[in-house]
Order: C-alpha cells, then sequence, then structure tokens
C-alpha cells in the first residue's frame, strides 16, 4: 500500500525527494541471472536527465546511479537490487518563494492537507525527480525482457501533430533529434516551436506513442490485472499525465463492430490490429500501441495570484529551470514503466498453467 | 495476483463464468457498522441487467443476489462478504458454434493460448457478465461513501457527442431514458441510431462520463497509487474500454500551462478545473471528472471469416442476444468501480498521518 | 489486508460465519490443467467434519461442498474457482444465552470492541466452522502437489505424548483410529482418555506433528517469507493454535552448533536433519517437519461465571455439542494449510531465476 | 512478493549483502507528524552491531544508519523513508575458503541451488547482517507507538533457563548485562557458560521472550492475519529461530479448558492471561508475551567435512569472527519485529469500524 511500490512480482519499490539527500529504490523480484550492462542503465537515465538539450530544464543533475546490492559478478542474483541517486544540485533557495504558498496546479495544497505538512523544497516527493528511479528500475527490465522491442516517441506537441501511423516511422531515428519525435521534419518544427513557448515563459503539452514489438502471446492477468490496465495505470502514475488510450482508442467509438473487428490470419495473427494487441486484457502477440497525454507543466516563468498557507492572495513570479515541455525527457520514462508493466506480467504467466 | 482482486483494503474477489452454476464474489474489509440497504443494491443490478430495454440484449437473466456472509442485523459485521448470482438462463446451445473457432476481437484465442484450453460456453471468464459481481460491491461502497455524489452517463454513441459540459447537465434526467444519457434530446436520437445499428446486426462504441462530487481532499497515494491511476486501472479493467482521460484528458495537451493552471479562490477551491479533481494523484476537494472510451461490441450477427483450433479458416454466422451499443448497461459498472476505488482510498486515507 | 485472504499467487480468499447462510471461498491463482478429483475433496472435508466419531463433537453437518467456476470438463481453467458449502444445521437457539455475555477464553469480547457489534450465533467469523473452507482449498493444493506427501497426525494429548520419531511411525495407520495417531497403541490410551475428559464436560489440548516429504529443493523466498516463516503464520492462523516448533525446535536451543549442524552428503542430502528441511528459509530437499501446539477448546460443559456487555457478573451453564479435543479434527486442516503454503511457494519459485 | 517486503501498511522492503557496498530499506506507510528522535534509531542499532561485548562476534561494523528521504525539520512526511547502512569492514577475504564448499546447516546449498549462484562473501543475503535494516524500521515503529512497551530479553541459553514469570522481573535490568537477562544473578551465569562455548570453537542456543504491554484491544485481522500468526512469522523470518510459542504455548497443551480460560473481571481484563493477551487472533488488552527459539550458530571454529559444488568431500576449517551465542545481539531485532507487526495492526486497525 502506500503507494511507492510498483508491481506485484517484479516490484520497484522507490523512495526519494527533489532535495533530499538522494532518490533512489530498491528493485525486488527480478530473476537471477540477468547478465547486467550497467553503462546501457545509465545512458537510459541520461535520456531522461536534465540539461540534455536547449529545450529542456538546464538544472545540473548527473543523475548518477549507485547499486548497493543484489548484483554479483556482473549477474542479478535474484536478491533485491537497492540503489540510490544522490542529490547533488540541490539550490533549495530557489524554492524559498514557495514555502508559504501554494503554486497553482501543483501538488502543495494537496500535501499539506492530507499530510499535515510538506517538504517544501521543490516539488518534494510530488517532483518528477522521482521518475529517475522508474527509470533506473525499467532499464534493468529491459534487459530481462530481451526480445521484446520498446520504442517510445513524441507524436504531438500542442497542436503539432503527426499523423503519421507508426509503422511508417523510423524509430532509428528517435533519438536523433532533442524531441524524440522520429519524423525529423515534423521534430524540427516542434522543437521551434517548443523554443518559442519556452522564450513566453510558458509551458505546452503533448503526447507520447508507445509501441510494444514481440511481446509473447498470453500477458495479462483478468479480469482486474488486464495487461493495458496496468499499462494505463503506469502511464498515469506519470507526473502530468491526463489520459491513456490504446489500440483505436477514443477513435474506436464511432466505429462499428463490424469495422472494428479484426479477422484473424491462419497463423493466429490479425490482419488489422485496431485492437492494440490485448485481447480480453491478454496480449495476442500482435503490436500493443498506446497514447499517453501529457498537460503542460504547471510552472511557468510569469507572475500569478494565489493563495498561502493562512488563505491570503499573494502574487509570486514563477521561477528556476523548467522544462517548457515535458514530453521530450518523458520518452524514457514510458518506456521503463512499460518494460516494468511487461517483466511483472512474464513472470506471472509463467504461473498460469502446471 | 492472478487478477481476480480489486483494491488494497476494500477488496472485491470475484469469481464466476458466464455459463457456469454462479458468478459472485467476496468483499474484504468493509467496514463494520454499515446499515446496509440491499433493495438499492438490486436496483443498481437491475440497471445493469440483459433485457432491461428495447437496446440492449433481450436475454433474460434475474441477476438476483443473495448474500451468504458479514452482513448481521442489517449491518456490516467487519467480516468479508460473500456473495454469489446463480446463472438461471445458460441457454449452451447458443454457443456451441464457438467451441473450436476463435471469434474475432474476443479473447477465445487468448485464454487457449494462455491456460492451454478454456470454458468454451459464452465468453467463459471474459464474459461482461463477471461485472455484475462489481456491481454489487460497488453498491455496498456506495453507501459506505455517503455524502459522495457518483454520476456515470453516456456522453457519445458513434460519432453523436454530446458537447455539453457536464455542469449544464441534470443528472436527475439520465435514469430516465434507456440510454441514459442526460440530455433528452440527445438521448433521442442516441436510442434511435442504435436502433438502426441494431437492425443492420452491427454494433457501435461510445463513451461514458463520470463525475465524483463532493470527494473530500486527500484521496491517492503517491507516487504510483495516484487517485487518477487507480481509477484509470479500474475503468480500464471494464470489457471494451480502449481509453481512459480525466480533467482537460487528451484537449489538454493543446494548451499553455499559463492557460491550463487552475488559480486558487482564497477557500482552498480553484477558479477553474481543468486539473479534474486531482493534484499530483490526490483529490484536492474539487468535481473529479473523466471519460471512458468502450468500443463496439465484438458479437455481430453477420456472417464472418475466421480460423479454427488448428488454424484453418471457416465461416460462421455470429448469433445470440448481444448488445448494439455497451454503454447504456456500462453506467452502473462506472459508477461501480469509481465507488470502489473511493472506498478503498477512503480507507487507505485514515493511515496518513499520526 | 483485512486478513481473510491466504497466499500471494495461490490464493485462498475465505469468507462465512458459523450460523449464516453459507461459508466458502474463492481460490486465485489456480494453475490451469489441474484434473480434480472431486470426489477427494470430499474426503478431506469429510475428515474435518463433525460427528465422524464418538471422541469429537456431535453436531450433524454434511459439508457438502457446490463449485461454482474455475472448472471446467473436470479440470481447472486457470480462473478462480469460487465455491460455497451451506449451513444446514443452524440450531441458533443452543447459542443464544451468549448474545450479551462474553465467554472466558472465546472471541466474543474482543469482535465486540473491535467491530463495535458482533454475529454472536455460534462463534460467527471467529468459529472453527470456517477451516472448512480452507480444507477444500487445500485438498485442490494437493491434486496440484502431486509428488509431495504431506501427512499430519496427533503426537501428543495432554500429557501424553509419542515419543517416537516420525521415521518409526507408519502414515498409513493414521486414519484407521479415530484419535489420528498412527501408533496404534497410543491411540488407544488418547482415545480412551479423550472419552474421560468429555464425560467431566471438560476438554484437552494436544499437538499435531506433520511431515513434508518429496519436497524439491529451492522453495521459500527470504528474507521475510522464508518457508517455515510462511508454515508458522498458517499454522498459527488456525483456531486454538498456541505455537509453532520446526526441526529440532524447541529442543534445539540446548544443543551446541557442532551437534546440531547437518553434514552433508555427497548427493546433497544431510546425514543427519536437525535442520528440519529448511536452510536459510528454503527448502534443501529433506523432510520438513513440524509440530504445532493446540490449546484445549474453550468451550466447557461446565458453570462458570463472566461478565455480560454492561461489564456485569452473570453464571452461564455452558452448553451445545463441542470437541473436547480438537486435535483429531485438526488433522487435515494442517494438512491443508501445509498444502496452501507449498503451492503458493511452488508457484513463486517459477519466478527466481531467468 | 519476492520476500523482502515486511508489512501491509507500515511497509519495510529491504535489501543487501552482507559484503556488499550497503544494506538498507525503504520503510513505505510511515504516517506523517512522528518526530523521530534519531539518535534513539542508532541506540538501537548499537545494541545489535557486533563487538559490543566479550561474548558476541569481534567483527567491528560501525552500523551508522544514513536517512535519504521522508524526514524534513524532524519529522515523518508521509512519504517513503529510505535509509541505508554501509558496509566498511568488508573482509572478504576471510570468507574465500566457502566459495566453492557448502557449510553444513547454512544457506550456501540451497541459494546455489534456488537462484543458480551465489554471493559467496559470507552469507550474502543470507547473512543476519540483514537485520540491521529491521532494527532501524522497528525503532521508527517504536516511536510511533508511543505508549506501548515492548521488552525483550533471553530467557534460556543452552539448558540454563530462567524459571521466573515475567512479572517477576525488571526489565529496566536488562540493558545492565551483556546478556540481556533481567534477572542478574542468571546473567552472569549465562555469560560465564558462553564464554566456555566459545573458548570450545562451538556455539550454543537459546531463547528470547518478548512482553507488550499497553497494547489497545482490537489488533489483528482474523482469520488469517490473525495477531498472533504475524507476530509468529516475524519471529521466524529471524535467522536462527525455530520455534514460536505465546501464552500457554507448548505447555498449555498439557492443560484442561477448565484450567486454561481466563475468566472475565468486570472491567474487560481477565483474572488470569494462559491466553496471552490475543484471543482469536484479536489483542484483548493483557499483556502479550511469547518466546523465540534460536538453534545454535551454524559457525563453529572447528574443523568439519562437507562437500564442495562438484559433490566432492572436503574438509574445512571454520573460521571468522561469529556470535558463540545469537540472543543477546538478538533481542533488539525480536522487538523491532514486534514493533513492526504493531505498527501494522495499528494502521489496519483503523479501517475495521465506519
Amino acid at each position: 500500500m502506500a503507494g511507492n511500490t510498483f508491481g506485484q512480482l517484479f516490484k520497484l519499490t522507490s523512495f526519494g525527494e527533489s532535495h533530499g539527500r538522494a532518490i533512489g529504490g530498491v528493485l525486488d523480484g527480478c530473476p537471477a541471472g540477468i547478465q547486467l550492462n550497467l553503462e546501457q542503465i545509465q545512458v537510459e537515465l541520461d535520456r531522461r536527465k536534465p540539461g540534455q538539450s536547449a529545450i529542456v530544464t538546464q538544472r545540473k543533475e548527473p543523475d548518477t546511479v549507485e547499486f548497493y546490492s543484489g548484483i554479483f559478478e556482473g549477474k542479478t542474483t535474484g536478491t533485491p537490487i537497492g540503489f540510490a541517486i544522490h542529490n547533488t544540485n540541490q539550490k533549495s533557495k530557489d524554492y524559498s518563494h514557495i514555502k508559504d504558498s501554494y503554486r497553482p496546479s501543483h501538488a502543495d495544497y494537496v500535501y499539506d492537507k492530507k499530510y499535515g505538512f510538506r517538504d517544501y523544497r521543490g516539488g518534494g516527493r510530488s517532483s518528477a525527480r522521482e521518475t529517475a528511479s522508474r527509470v533506473v528500475a525499467g532499464a534493468i527490465a529491459k534487459q530481462f525482457l530481451n526480445g521484446i522491442q520498446i520504442n517510445a516517441f513524441v507524436s504531438q506537441v500542442g497542436e503539432m501533430k503527426l499523423e503519421k501511423g507508426y509503422k511508417e516511422l523510423d524509430f532509428s531515428k528517435i533519438e536523433t533529434n532533442p524531441v524524440r519525435c522520429p519524423d525529423t521534419d515534423m521534430a524540427e518544427k516542434m522543437e521551434a516551436y517548443i523554443k518559442s513557448i519556452k522564450k513566453e515563459g510558458d509551458t505546452i503539452g503533448g503526447v507520447i506513442t508507445c509501441v510494444l514489438q514481440n511481446v509473447p502471446i498470453g500477458l495479462g492477468e483478468p479480469v482486474f490485472d488486464k495487461l493495458h490496465a496496468a499499462l494505463g495505470a503506469a502511464m498515469l502514475s506519470i507526473n502530468a499525465v491526463k489520459g491513456f488510450e490504446y489500440g483505436s482508442g477514443f477513435d474506436g467509438v464511432k466505429m462499428k463492430g463490424s469495422q472494428h473487428n479484426d479477422a484473424f490470419d491462419t497463423d493466429g495473427s490479425t490482419k488489422t490490429n485496431l485492437s492494440g494487441g490485448v485481447q480480453g486484457g491478454i496480449s495476442n502477440g500482435m503490436d500493443i500501441y498506446f497514447n499517453v497525454a501529457f498537460k503542460p507543466v504547471a510552472t511557468v516563468l510569469q507572475a500569478y495570484e494565489t493563495i498561502n498557507k493562512e488563505g491570503e492572495k499573494v502574487t509570486t513570479q514563477g521561477k528556476g529551470r523548467h522544462d517548457p515541455c515535458v514530453v521530450p525527457r518523458a520518452v524514457p520514462i514510458v518506456e521503463a514503466m512499460a518494460a516494468l508493466v511487461l517483466a511483472d506480467f512474464t513472470l506471472l504467466a509463467r504461473t498460469n498453467k502446471i
């Protein structure tokens, strides 16, 4: 309970506030015998880290992960993997202005109400900094899931929407631009747009599309732990996410059954894939694809009016080094959460039959 | 694990196949001392049951719930509430044609692959019949949550979309028409449209909107068990659901932060509510509202080509008594799942502070 | 939570009060494909049922189990197995005298304090009648665990203690006498002693020894879910149990390490087995054996003084049809709980390695 | 699952091997607002640490805990408390002799079989070093449970058994001698005996008694999560524990019901307390007391014969700095686990009633 553990068998328990000593976690249930590429874990963290390009926050956080346990002679041992990322660039003074007032559309107010007080340095636990722990665990999950391809990318920024289906895209282009959009032309436009938003001191929302390929048939535990329900919960647990759809999604509601049904080929695959790779909550071997909607970051570098603890009106100036658009840095987080879900259901599926 | 338990403290474990002897469940963790209105539980079941109007399946299932335990002298005792709904109208012969072939966009194929064989009578466990158990438990949750208003309604059928916001609607109209759309004009059009779809032997998708009012501040357990993540998982676990969005949802991605932020009033409420009543995964006291997308029902009363277990092509005729559009009957299911989530987080929130 | 679910992957959720309509449960996570012998499940229930001999309670309860789901064409389907045992012989009047007063060393008082009121008919949920559901689930677990031998027997009644080690006993004799002690001479003495205790209207405690053989190496999940810790919790959850020891147990504390260590043979087995088949919480392939201590049944057919709800002294006469000694009927319950633990850890162990 | 999380609401997830970089854990679910005395946490750790007296292992491990999160301005924040204890005295060479052979009655063999290989430095994860994390979390639990007294002490070493009941003892004497036995005379004899055992290079078992006082009525969640079942599981999860009994325990089996029943006083307390403070799995307000049996430490400083990975016989000399008797250092561990159980059930009990 208590909300800081994800997964049932492949389980991440995470800890840490944005401006505490360290963030980190414990990954329990990771099977023994995975030959880990530790450099690759750091590569994933670097995809998420601040300061990586001109369109993300310019905070300097090296985000170096230290492993404390569960790995021996380069392999997972089956015992819990404890890890920490020390916070090195805490600059608490940047946040002193939020100690006594509540930033709109942030969690300051609800934390105070729920817990009686809060760690007011940065977002504390509500900061997206916490997601770095997810990326570490997800990177290990990816190595466990070898054979499965997990690719996320930015498919929309504000009104700019990539209309091509994922099959028309070259995933190898995702990391070639700071937006992480595999369509290079669109990526350039998005980048320019984000820069202009940043110049205004404003922020903008976006959508990440994620595609899971070569997923074996049979993952997902009906009736409540359907594969897509777990993916949805995983994505909705990421900061700033407002929506999740898979397969035909919200557009599918407009269709008739006779149009929407995916006819079988003789090998058990389907000719179309409006279902999005999941039937009845169980993977069917087809590509799983889904969209994740991110709202615009709440911190805008503009003056705004709000209230303080006493309920009095105060005027504040947004400051700090924030992302004008969260989706480029959220791509590895979406992938990490997808990997955690798949790893968990891979283990669960081992128990389905005698 | 194993997927048939929902909730952490207010926990429903459900069982049952569409054509077995009974479906039912155990509700464990329900606090002692709730004066139960058993008639009201049956009312909720009747909102979900087949045969209630001309636009839903004409199967005859009385869906009478029997309680076995956990209730004494009209009140919950704090011990598990066991209940069953006996299947009285099993008509197995209706389904004999699906024993050896796989219906497109149904779960037949994946159940066979996952478990090695399947109960081929009706959908077995993958049938939406299972959701009756959810409605029973949700009806108890509603009685526990007295003071909170939970209202779901149909806001879209196919392309027909209710453009009014929920504040312009009169929830008392929801039950006055078979579609369960509170806008009477729109309801009539939707009803006519569903009838025409039915006449074609086809089906159509739809959207249910749900509004939770008077929710206390502080429900939700960051970082993984955010309130909206749990709501999302709950909704995505309902048969035929393809998407979930709350607050500004997918439309919110097009907005700038300066437009999207909800400014505070001095009482802690917010002037706008694009956030949808949840900040950082915790309820903030404002209305929680969300949309749930349902695909068109997969069973169409038309001839179709598919494969059998041996991977050979076969041609089959869809038959049986199915819903042309699932959303009218899914309204009480959406409400039930929302109630289960709120009940669970209400109990969890009791542990947040000393 | 809420205490009515046992197991992590092979999970029993139980419900029911002694004098409600039915008791029963849901077994979730049972792998698909087990060819079930339903008669054998009833045989196990009959080993536990009242009225089976002169030394147990003479209540008449047929304890017939009905299965509602999860079984198709004789095999488990991988979906939850719902079942119920209807209460047919409720004789509530027998218990009317306990409505307003608290029986000593029963749970009446604490249920009232914990939940605000209680189902005062019989023990309600605190009655050992609940264990019938465990026997049903355990009987299924046994069929899943084919190849593992689970044998429990009575090794002590009051001061009468079987001094022979389990290896000197013939387990096939256990069911040949009403005490369920495999040493026929001792069984006769115990039987006579229990009859004399019964005649006094009194009760007596006892010990059950359980031996698990052919358990594969590797069951148990350190550090908290050690195999023996789970067995201990399982046994201590049975009504009237006051103690658990395995291997050398409480006697082992008197030994030196040089005496207690179990030397290896070249095949990995050990020459002695003071460890009791578990090292570091993990089965080592040797026999697992443990003792479970049961207190004397609290209901004595004698006059006693106690208090009522108002805290006033009252004098009452114990009545009803109770067991003079609980251990003969508890033998199948101990076996059932052991089977549930082994089934659960068998599934968990499938996830240890890549 | 996976065994490294303890508790349902007040949850410790622990990590770490004896000779890895660090051990530690995450305590999730600890309520916000506890004013923490960090020095007191270190005091508890120091009670457990090596080198504290002549009768325990002479290893030098400072065991200094560092907190990474969940504490702000001296109080718990309601967010997860991450912590680590760095291993400073790893001396891996001490253990090189066990890389390829299996120590009798240690977990070396079963770890290799279960996980395919093992961290052979010291006991790795199976080392009792892991329990330091439990002591940290338990010390926090104790501060949450203020008002409840938790006292454990050594009541038996080898054949030397303290015959006095706990009410005749002065708990303030527990920490006045290295054995942690509150009877000073007995403590001296035990100390001398342990020293003689140590001189032989041998080890000896013992018993710890624990008494919980001022526990509120109502803790414990029947039917499976009975308070004493959780205490039993907690104790049995500690390294070297072979048995658990509470209240009358194994001696209670010899009694008649008429002797064993605890008669009520008019205030709801009982005149005797053979029940040990728990009825039907729920605390009844009386003292809870239980015994925990520890086997002799397996590492003896003597030559012994064993097998290597290839199943060949090898002769080895036990070495290293080990405890001749584990119970003195295990006293704070028993208290910590009891505190974790009580904290967990305290939170659970908040959900029992409307």
